[in-house]
């Protein structure tokens, strides 16, 4: 009467075996041989058409499934894994994360809490983020998806924190007085969006002008406090950002942190892309002031190269953190022995259940040591300050922000200056550059200059790529001139 | 002058080669031995000494690292890849989803969005759930962490919708009223969480009362929704959920669908424990009316067995879903060309980076096919229909719940009526059976009796498991009975 009982576990592990060998066999020829691969192509017609294939009603061997893959999934990558991706911001992966991801899933244990050697190793890898950061053994931290999170987290924090009543309990309605986020007007947009879902609204946010190097005016910083404070509007939390998207600049943290201090204002440092500069020998001190935060988010998936996705944020007062997303229903209440003793992972986080993103930062740290990953972001300033150097020599290119980090904006101007059409010029030179698979840089608009950017976060990247594609600028940009009829 | 470059890229592949298999081989061993080590075991003190140990300095071989890994971190999980781990809800992996996850590492992309594979792929999942549900193919949704970022995304794009003001923008200090969401007193945590997070606070979350099966009392509900709206209050959304975390109890979705359509409503479900029961042969008209719903939320963790993380959204108005979230900064312009064309994933997110998540669900849909997906579900029900037999054939045990769906809520009882009695015996029950490695059950309380609870969420349990277990509760029950003097 009973109906047989089956399991998702092969029925040959043998073959299971072999199968998983030939893709790390591939795997392993896919990231040797990435530098003779088109860092990005577009895809054909007919491989759009296979992903549109309904939900599979048959079983079919993983085989099948894997040589699925090989045609349809890998030559059609994003391509941050090859050393000419400069594109938006992402880190390049590495092999021990992808096997430290595979380990997490063996392991399988959830994140949300209990007592695993998982969960020890989730709050170690935070401990080193902590020690890294300067912030004290008291302090909290969770690790996330990414940047969003992150700061959306400490966002949440804060703003429970100023609200001036139990804004679990009541909610917004409830505050009052409206509260205030400041940034500078470079400030990366998932601020806003946090914001936003917070309930805070865009209103919320004060994105104070930032100065020639993109640096937040720290006068009008204060100004906007004392003239929101007249206007009966509470300072909640100011952001400062370690390293702009736009262009790597470097707030002055020193001097956000003696505001923040003096007004008692939160001072949250968005350090996803700057944070871990706290390891790098020659560029540390730009980040003096982190350690004085309140607050830090900081991505291991940017400079750590850690595959996706591994955020986290630190929070000072764990006190403040624990209240701020404690909740347990009568299915989880907490023992003082067994699997769910001791302190519980989700009452730092939005989330309950949570992945072992830990495991492949904590391998890829081991394996390299903290100072390996050090010179590596040293290299990649040094390697944006020979591209800096390369496009000041260059006289038909024109940096269009000073280079501070690893971040160069610059076009192919050619003596021009009409707004629109260097825009439409250095697009199609973007766009070409993608589509020829030579390189991925992508662009911005830096006071009111459209621009290449060139975001070098990438552990392969070496300075001959980037004379390869200075001299493709150069050549593109030519070229589409010439099409458009433009004297050189 | 330039300082020689270097990589994370291993200087021997080889080598690194020849442990990658041996971590495969390792790892299938692991699986397949799983019924013959303990469910879980707590750690001694060295074990967690070794996890309190600072950031690494010198780099260590790799081999090295993943020594101290089978030592110190496999023996120790959580135990929810075991054939009798039970406790609290969680699916319990698979070895195709753990070689998804190293590929998506591989592969390396950003699911932020972009031209790519990963994102055709990401695209199609979403799309196979929205087949699934009975969801248009004009709808949207996106993979998230879990069932808490899950539901938090639908409550955001309903508070938005419903807030009759560009709350974005303003925020809800601006609301012309205050927002209700319902939900039944059996509803998971995560829901007061999101709202709480939100800014509407827990005030804004009615509990509605349970009926004597914990399914949410539909008359009840419908006099709150006429009471808030006579006290000014606006109804925004009606949290229906398949399967509560409690008993698996199935609220009445079809009743609640059409309530909330009477009164303008957002119908959302809570699906993560039973939406996929919409792909089990036997069960699936207990979800009849999901697919009504305006979002829903579901967990390819849980019944498809994915390794964590891996939840979902549905949103059937992608309009509503993309103008909460769509944002651009200056940095991330859209281009009809190129890496950056069509549409941008993040859109619908709060998060911008995001890991390809889809790639293990992909992987082990199309080797199993979606139909073995729901036999294993029909399988889990049948089971715990066994169990509940099992648990009425004896004297000393007493059901404390229907059994509807997979979760099993029961306790050593003997005739037995003090509640505190009987909580402090049950407690020491699932402790001992955690603590002695046979089983891990987890507890709760449902309508004032504290219970064990056996939720079978896991594609290796057996009857025999069932029955194992059964004969150790009845054994340790007795057992401490006896040390406390208590007479058989």
């Amino acid at each position: 009467m009973n109906t047989p009982e089956e399991t998702l576990d092969p029925e040959d592990w043998e073959a299971t075996r072999i199968l998983a060998h030939q893709m790390i066999d591939d795997s392993i020829r896919h990231l040797d041989d990435v530098r003779s691969r088109a860092v990005w192509q577009d895809m054909p017609d007919h491989v759009r058409a296979h992903f549109a294939m309904p939900a599979p009603k048959v079983p079919q061997p993983l085989s099948a499934v894997y040589a699925e893959l090989q045609t349809y999934l890998l030559p059609y990558s994003m391509g941050n894994i090859h050393p000419r991706f400069w594109g938006w911001y992402m880190g390049s992966g590495n092999f021990t994360g992808a096997l430290g991801d595979f380990l997490a899933a063996v392991d399988g244990s959830n994140l949300g809490g209990g007592t695993t050697g998982a969960a020890l190793i989730d709050a170690q890898v935070v401990g080193w983020f902590k020690e890294i950061m300067g912030f004290p053994a008291s302090a909290s931290g969770t690790l996330t998806s990414g940047g969003s999170m992150a700061n959306m987290v400490a966002h949440t924090v804060a703003r429970n924190a100023k609200a001036g009543v139990d804004v679990r309990a009541q909610g917004i309605l409830a505050m009052p007085q409206p509260l205030r986020f400041y940034a500078s007007d470079q400030v990366h947009s998932c601020h806003q969006k946090a914001l936003e879902v917070l309930g805070l609204g865009a209103v919320a946010l004060t994105e104070v002008r930032s100065d020639d190097h993109q640096r937040m005016d720290v006068a009008a910083l204060e100004a906007a406090i004392k003239a929101d404070i007249a206007a009966g509007i509470k300072p909640a939390c100011v952001i400062g950002t370690a390293g702009t998207t736009n262009t790597g600049a470097m707030d002055d943290l020193q001097a956000i942190a003696s505001i923040c201090k003096r007004h008692g204002i939160w001072f949250h440092v968005d350090g996803c892309i700057g944070a871990l500069l706290r390891i790098a020998p020659r560029n540390k001190a730009m980040v003096d002031g982190i350690e004085q935060a309140d607050s830090i988010a900081l991505d291991p998936h940017k400079w750590l190269h850690t595959p996706f996705e591994a955020g986290c944020v630190l929070i000072r007062d764990a006190q403040l953190h624990f209240e701020t997303f404690e909740m347990h229903g009568d299915y989880l209440q907490m023992q003082t022995r067994g699997l769910i003793a001791g302190t519980f992972l989700a009452d730092y986080s939005f989330e309950l259940s949570r992945g072992f993103k830990a495991l492949k930062i904590w391998m890829s740290l081991k394996e390299n040591g903290v100072a390996k990953f050090g010179r590596l972001i040293d290299q990649n300033i040094e390697q944006a300050q020979y591209l800096e150097r390369r496009i000041l020599a260059e006289q038909k290119l024109e940096l269009v922000a000073p280079v501070g980090l690893n971040i160069v904006c610059f076009r192919y101007a050619n003596g021009r200056s009409d707004e629109a059409g260097l825009k439409a010029l250095n697009t199609e030179i973007m766009l070409r550059s993608q589509e020829s698979g030579l390189a991925v840089p992508s662009d911005t608009t830096v006071a009111g200059k459209h621009c290449l950017r060139v975001a070098i976060n990438n552990h392969r990247t070496t300075r001959a790529d980037l004379d390869l594609f200075i001299d493709a600028v150069l050549k593109v940009g030519a070229q589409i001139e010439a099409e458009a009829g433009v004297k050189a």
